[in-house]
């Protein structure tokens, strides 16, 4: 089964610029996460944009869902930032992605910092995009929800049922 | 929905033994773990036992197959040595667990090490478990396969289909 | 013999906070790199600020000489930003602290990363201190220099000779 | 000022065997150590040997004594596995390196461990071999001891004065 990763950057990817002593974003760790996780999965990354999802418009949804559409394959992760996960979830659901599972994925503390939950939500949605039915689905943090039934609490940063 | 964690040992919960520079075994990892990836689903831990599974024997075993039948959950994970896995996952077949879906996972590299694959895989593990059908698996770096359709290559340490 | 550590913030001691995605500052890491170091040094820890030495003034810059001047022990130890480092060098050095040796020190990527040298930077800042004769001095990735013969270079991020 | 490291071996540099699950020696860790240090010292490399220090024979003592007296730097930093590390230092002292000074350093856990002391010995071992009067020493855990005033405490694993 092959799968298709694509990078959009997010909390994910976000690095330490030492000069400036701000967070910014460089290249995607996906590759070295896959290693580390040792996959054996059939997967190809797509690094599509990497932003903070804040910044992300109505013109780089599309942009997302054009690839997501493109893709030869039925099941597709994307890494996207917590903020407006849930969006991009709406956007790709309403665009119709016949016969294909889409897991949308993300992470609370970036890769880079040793504390990082991203190891364990890459390996949960890739799992789930294998196993659960055509739809579009958020996956973090050992969950997972319909893309119509969660939301981002802001006050706790945690994805709860909606 | 509730998942029931049942620790065995393996290389996922091995440490370093700064006197003897040996492996060996202390306590768990897997609350950190869960910390770490910060999961949010409805958790129980349960310690069976600490070792490596080339020690395990049939009274061990029938031990781990007691305790998936005496829990109450329906979603069972099982962290377990790779050499044995197979073993552990056919015993657990044999045993008829009417109902319930067994994982069972572990790591190639000690979750204490740098560069473990443990949190991928429990990640991965505690996906599987929740929308696989009931049964009993066996769910490695990514990929999950029926107790009876796999097996650990000696030679490259990877599970592979049989 | 005794040494004091006095932790003002800086990179050293950045945490990423998970629900605005920014650096900030909460406790500092210092204890948990020294049990990490396995340190057998006599070492007290004084909290002093939690700042961004670009934040920190005059008012700040006299309470940390104070602190320095009011220390009994004869070894100083100061975790720093390194924006500013040189400065409080130097206000530390015009103070006359008579017969003690106090070496700044800091990180270029916060502790909480994984590829923080802040570890390092605290291992050589608590050796020279010990052997340096009194003055003050700056210790960063390896090298140490006269707090007047040293310089933060903006451009390339790294301590130069002056 | 140039600095040599000569490497050993020991803990510092064991590595996991995701086949046998043993601990064996691979290459080195000190360029990457030295990287995520940032270390901006004149520094060579010198893998002299890979072994435990318990295997560490005479001849093996005699090869690195050669090293240290062939080398053209006048600062050597020797890692070294812990059990032996003050037998290796008797013979470099009582070889008569005149005018060198040399610091022995090890890890009471692998580099490869995210709990390693090894980064904040290095840090430290690199910073004392530059200010040390000549002669040989023990770096360890922030400490450093004269060749002939040390022993390892087997019982507790540490370094004290003897």
């Amino acid at each position: 089964m092959s799968i298709r990763i694509l990078v959009t950057g997010g909390t994910f990817d976000k690095e330490y610029d030492e000069l400036t002593g701000r967070l910014f974003f460089q290249d995607t760790h996906l590759p070295e996460m896959l290693r580390r996780g040792r996959c054996r999965l059939d997967v190809a990354i797509d690094t599509v944009m990497m932003i903070d999802s804040l910044d992300l418009d109505a013109a780089g949804r599309a942009e997302i869902v054009g690839r997501c559409r493109a893709a030869t394959e039925r099941c597709l992760v994307v890494t996207h930032g917590t903020d407006t996960m849930v969006e991009t979830a709406r956007a790709l659901a309403e665009a119709g992605l016949e016969g294909k599972t889409v897991v949308l994925t993300g992470a609370m503390v970036p890769y880079a910092f040793g504390s990082s939950d991203g190891l364990f939500n890459l390996g949960s949605a890739l799992s789930f995009v294998q196993v659960l039915p055509p739809g579009v689905y958020v996956a973090m943090n050992g969950q997972h929800f319909a893309w119509d039934k969660v939301r981002k609490n802001r006050e706790t940063g945690v994805f709860e049922p909606a």
